[in-house]
């Protein structure tokens, strides 16, 4: 028999790591529900041509296709190649992201929903990418949209959203970046190349990884004159409070009114003072975000300093994404949390509570035939009163039934004894002391 | 554009509708911790190698098959028909149930899981099925299993989660039919054919759709004799309580020791009196169920009479599922709910408590600029407090708000007015009146 495995690039998540990753859910689905998203849940599959033209060439190839049934064989001899006997034998694929799901569930609902609409979205994506360390092919996206409203509280209540599920998590030290795409417009248009924008913030949105000249390169290599590069550059080192930042760009977009519309934005949505943040959001002039459908603010949320993780969490507001599906001028703005990674950094830094972990409280040893019914009858009433309570479930050496519940960390051991009718011992296995209980004790014990 | 759809047999959940499934899995969830079970979760994605012959001829046919990514034109030439050309171009397959990767994830953390194993697992799973009423192609499984045990402790254990989960849901009067594969084969023993133990097996379980003469039939199809015949109807006859058919068995059993370890099996797990069932399991002799791995207590659970739906959770225990990968020796037992089922048996009966459809708890409607700063403050505060409170984003007229709001179903309406200042009011759109609130009444005010 060949060794048995999973496919690369997937999981599987035993006991521990879903208690842990349900509390990272738990916290993020809670406070999406606060600022009043609602869930939406959309299926696995997608038709295949929903999902193809959206991620770009080298999006469609990740994207897993998955064999029609039947009688395949005629239509497979018909193809020309692999790209096209992809196409030809797969109506239907996984989804790639939660967002093109979300746009064609707008488009097929137009009618029933009331805009603006609201929703959040936890569920896995696949994508055929080389795994890597933190990267899968099946992994969790949580998304919050919200589509058919151009108002800028919008933009604040997602910052927010961000800002309290990361204090709940206890992560003190994240960083959220914000940067407005039309600012990345303007400094185009400053720069004299409006046509170089898609190729001058991808340059600058190196800067982290490749340093200063290694921008310096990459903006000469993408047709940027001497001259302009330095523009570039000067712009990308305007140093100061977000306030400041604002001030000056003020001042050099006077000829851009795209470049000023940016500016007003992040004003409006950093200067509002309607809420208080823990971590407030600061200009970050180099984050550009890769997607090319976002057209007014970005941002994307680092994980402390302290742990080399890079990104979090990102978003930001998106015109027209349903015009993909014929359903022009809805305009849309959302954020993303990478669950896997923020899993990482609450590991790394200790930060997920007992009560995440909290599996089974006791563990009764199994006492014999003779006295199963009155063990049992404990471990139900505990059950009742909302104690995850088990009984070692076989007759067979007591010393077998402790390591058993030893190895599996279980914080109590609970069981009887001939010489003492009526009571029942609990021995505590974190720190090793005995408590001998009478029956309204121990439906009074707190575990 | 073609119009878009999803594939056939998969589904949208709206945020309704997923919030009353998130009450059905809370529900079980919350029961099998208390229980003492642990989560699992698995990829959705398995090598098809593990999946391919677990599930009979048929079975293997409605396993979704995922194409290999990369130059695959070649290998799909070499097919001689459409299942080779299948196998050979999908190395990965969807999970088709959630027993054969559990069984799977046993045999490959043998070394390092703590036997017994209690696991329960509450995932999607998908099939190719023709889709129809009820049926379709991605649908969620939620199982417990105990594997490692052979102690009949664990099959009363079971059975009450099932009483506790649907006591919890309020669904009085579902039935819980039990029986035990060694009862059926004894039957065969007793009529002289255990060779034909499946096809009587098979009869009988069609005694509900096809009635008496029905499977009269059938056994005589499938090769019993007039009087073996007679035999098996009269077995299927036996009425009476638990205990008086198992008397009943023990009897006409004396020559079957098999047939007697099941009676003896069946009177532990109902006659121990370990635990009190709001709806007792009730012994039915023509429960066989499909699945062929079964070897002892098989368990099947109805929808009350009054709902036309049918089962909505069975299992039993099951010897040497792990001996497919090449573990033998392990005994285990597990029962399954039908999510779905559930749900519309939930909804026809108007189950489903408020709070399981509880989202957004007010909507404030936008004051305009001066006093947004104000009203965004006490939509924080109720936020903060555990509120679930939203602000209209738009600066739109106040009819085209409150519309918005009374589509959407939220109890409340909160605004401010221009002649009251720091008062809120809150309409209530279900009783129709009006709160005047000053702030400190708002801190207090239970939505």
């Amino acid at each position: 028999m060949a060794k048995l495995s999973i496919p690369q690039g997937t999981r599987d998540f035993g006991p521990d790591v879903v208690r842990k990753r349900n509390y990272i859910f738990a916290t993020i689905r809670q406070t999406f529900e606060r600022f009043g998203f609602q869930p939406l849940e959309t299926p696995a599959m997608e038709n295949t041509s929903t999902l193809l033209g959206k991620y770009g060439e080298e999006g469609d190839k990740l994207i897993f296709k998955i064999l029609n049934n039947g009688d395949i064989l005629g239509q497979a001899q018909m193809a020309k190649d692999s790209r096209e006997l992809g196409i030809l034998l797969c109506e239907k694929s996984l989804k790639y992201d939660l967002t093109i799901p979300f746009a064609r569930y707008v488009v097929m609902n137009q009618g029933k929903l009331q805009l603006p609409f609201k929703r959040y979205q936890m569920q896995p994506v696949w994508r055929g990418d080389k795994p890597q360390r933190g990267r899968y092919r099946e992994f969790y996206q949580c998304d919050a949209d919200v589509v058919g409203s151009n108002s800028l509280l919008n933009e604040i209540d997602l910052l927010s959203i961000y800002d309290t599920v990361f204090s709940s998590l206890g992560l003190g030290g994240y960083q959220m970046k914000v940067n407005n795409r039309k600012v990345l417009t303007g400094l185009a248009e400053l720069v004299g190349r409006p046509d170089l924008m898609l190729d001058i913030t991808i340059a600058i949105d190196k800067l982290d990884k490749i340093g200063d000249s290694g921008v310096r390169d990459e903006l000469t290599g993408r047709g940027l004159l001497a001259h302009e590069v330095e523009q570039v550059m000067a712009f990308i080192a305007l140093r100061g409070s977000n306030d400041e930042k604002l001030d000056r760009l003020a001042e050099v977009f006077a000829g851009s009114p795209t470049g000023l519309k940016g500016v007003e934005e992040l004003r409006f949505i950093l200067g509002s003072g309607l809420t208080q943040f823990s971590s407030p959001p600061e200009i970050d002039l180099t984050l550009a975000r890769g997607l090319n459908y976002y057209t007014g603010m970005i941002v994307e949320v680092k994980a402390p300093d302290t742990v080399k993780m890079g990104s979090i969490g990102g978003g930001g507001r998106y015109d027209d994404l349903t015009g993909l599906f014929g359903l022009p001028g809805i305009s849309g703005v959302g954020i993303s949390f990478g669950v896997d990674r923020i899993y990482d950094v609450l590991e790394e830094l200790q930060l997920f509570p007992e009560t995440a972990q909290q599996g089974t409280q006791v563990i009764f040893l199994h006492p014999g035939a003779e006295k199963l019914a009155e063990v049992y009858g404990y471990v139900t009433r505990l059950r009742q009163r909302g104690v995850n309570a088990e009984i070692y479930p076989d007759d067979v050496k007591q010393d077998k039934q402790y390591k058993y519940a030893e190895k599996r960390g279980v914080p109590y051991i609970g069981y009887v004894e001939d010489n003492a009718p009526g009571t029942v011992f609990l021995k505590n296995m974190t720190g090793k002391q005995r408590h001998q209980l009478s029956i309204e004790e121990l439906e009074a014990f707190v575990f």
